[in-house]
């Protein structure tokens, strides 16, 4: 029995036909490919993500500016083509080691460095209209997961709630996981995981019915993705718990509304209605914080003026309040702050209280 | 009941409680603390692990420079104390809030930075002869890990091979897991994530009955401590792929024989026994990844002198070859340029053949 071909698969070789129909007719192979930069950005109003827009750029083979990257693109197309096949995976490190051979007769390299092959996958996800992840190119593993939640993964059944201190770790790729039970009622997402095991240890997904996730430092695309089908899938509200500082601030934008870099992914990453659950100025008074707030360095000062500025923020008035309150204060805060006040104020009083009362930003 | 007191718990006690009498005896309260300083640090060829030498410092409390220290030794140690009473764990950062108190009547807090809990923290270990796991004070939490072993871990039962795509996340502390079956020959230690995807998408441990390990970037203190029970208790050998460089060395080197900063701890940490897997010069030539060396920057020459010099490497002759051969080429490689013959060419050639031949380095 021949097994069905996969829409990426067959997205792949329609691209691979269409430049054999044109090199059989005579044509200069062209691929049309939609321009990635801030100037085609646009933040869509309605679905409350960062898009990209209408303008296109061809790319012809016979054209010195244009043959060496026309090149890379089909032969990162037939890498992804070739793990598709074989049902693998691949890093983008992986992929730049693939794609990075010698051109016969020739000294020069289809790609030399990493951020070439990288591009190029980038742009294949516009072209073929299908993510990273369904082209079997892997982003990094990072993070863990514990909560109220079933899998079925690879033919194992794995129970959220029954992996000890350590939890599920979160693959790069989380495209064929099925979800057999929830009963969470939210998802805790936070960037640090001295605060997840902090939490794990207080139970505190089994006492609030709810799931609790963490990467440690940036949100890897599988983390968005799995947070983004619970959104999705299961209905489930996403917090997202931050530091008081525009680092934090911009964590919780790319979840919401999604990056620049990837705004031709948005729809796939972006989650519109995650919530912000992080340290807010309002909290430093309410929880005497002022002792543990950190002055501003000009690192700081600068990007607050920045995320201040993004077409998503700047009709948010609600944010654009807290942006002049910690621009006046000139200190950002920790969550682990909160340890100050007891190594478990965070998981008895703080976040009870916060999502009790919906104390979100928006 | 009375729950029996834990020795930790005790062991802080004791320094309390040796205070206290010396302040009842009106003598000047002080604390004996082992120098930790590359004056007092050895390697020691026996147990060919870095050890600490026998010097040791006093720190008074009625000593203007030493006032502050033994201050923060003692409010360090009661944080400690506490959580063990409350069986609760705490981050490094944790503690330096829960320790950021200001001295009543003053405007002296007892800690201001992190290193100076942290500083505190690396004493205590040594003061009490306990890690700082056992003081209830967690590192990063980082790593995955899947193979043919079952644990017990928090009243749950694990099974590392069951757990799809993903792997059990390590915690940091892993003082308390029990290894309820352990099936594996060896474990694989690797320091990138993505070259761990891969061995799993290829099911190795499976096909090799072995473990799979990898944190990304720096090795954790709950990975190493992991990797030393693995090998103390089960006599699992351990095995180190890294990339080729002095980085990669450096990670190999530390999980072996400990690192200079703490030297104090090598005894729980170090595993003198584990193997070097990673790629070697030998291999460029004999798997043809000369066209994937990446040439040394200065930082890299440099670090390599230094590895070279260290007492644990300076009489070992093939270590000594290997870094004169990297020396001459110049250049570095990364574990993934094996992708360049095949994605899963790590899985199917390249280890099982090292591992057959047992072409490590010691």
């Amino acid at each position: 029995m021949v097994k069905k071909k996969s829409k990426p698969l067959l997205n792949l070789e329609e691209l691979g036909k269409r430049v054999l129909k044109q090199i059989k007719g005579g044509k200069n192979p062209e691929i049309a490919v939609p321009i990635r930069a801030l100037s085609n950005v646009e933040f869509d109003a309605k679905s409350r993500t960062v898009k990209l827009g209408n303008k296109v750029s061809a790319r012809y083979f016979f054209n010195i500016s244009h043959a060496k990257k026309f090149l890379q693109t089909m032969e990162i197309a037939a890498v992804s083509h070739n793990l598709l096949k074989e049902e693998k995976h691949a890093s983008l490190r992986d992929v730049f080691y693939m794609a990075k051979r010698t051109i016969p007769g020739t000294k020069v390299n289809v790609v030399d460095e990493q951020n070439e092959s990288d591009t190029v996958i980038e742009d294949l996800e516009l072209v073929t209209s299908n993510s990273r992840e369904q082209l079997n190119i892997n982003a990094n593993k990072n993070g863990s997961v514990a909560g109220k939640v079933v899998i079925q993964d690879k033919g194992d059944v794995i129970d959220w709630s029954k992996l000890g201190s350590g939890g599920w770790s979160i693959p790069s790729n989380v495209e064929e996981i099925k979800f057999k039970k929830v009963t969470a009622k939210y998802v805790l997402y936070m960037e640090k995981a001295a605060v997840w095991e902090r939490l794990h240890e207080d139970k505190f997904w089994e006492k609030h019915k709810c799931i609790i996730m963490s990467s440690q430092g940036q949100t890897t695309r599988g983390i968005r993705r799995l947070l983004q089908r619970l959104s999705k899938e299961h209905k489930l509200p996403i917090y997202v718990l931050t530091d008081m500082d525009p680092w934090g601030h911009y964590i919780y934008s790319v979840i919401k509304y999604g990056s620049i870099n990837l705004a031709h992914i948005s729809g796939k990453m972006a989650i519109p209605d995650v919530k912000f659950l992080g340290i807010t100025v309002e909290d430093i008074e309410k929880y005497k914080l002022q002792k543990h707030l950190i002055k501003f360095k000009d690192s700081d000062t600068s990007r607050l003026k920045q995320i201040q500025n993004y077409a998503w923020f700047k009709d948010n008035k609600e944010w654009q309040k807290e942006f002049k309150a910690m621009k006046q204060l000139g200190s950002k805060a920790e969550i682990q702050a909160l340890s100050s006040r007891g190594i478990s104020f965070i998981s008895d009083e703080y976040l009870p209280e916060k999502i009790k009362k919906k104390e979100f930003l928006d």
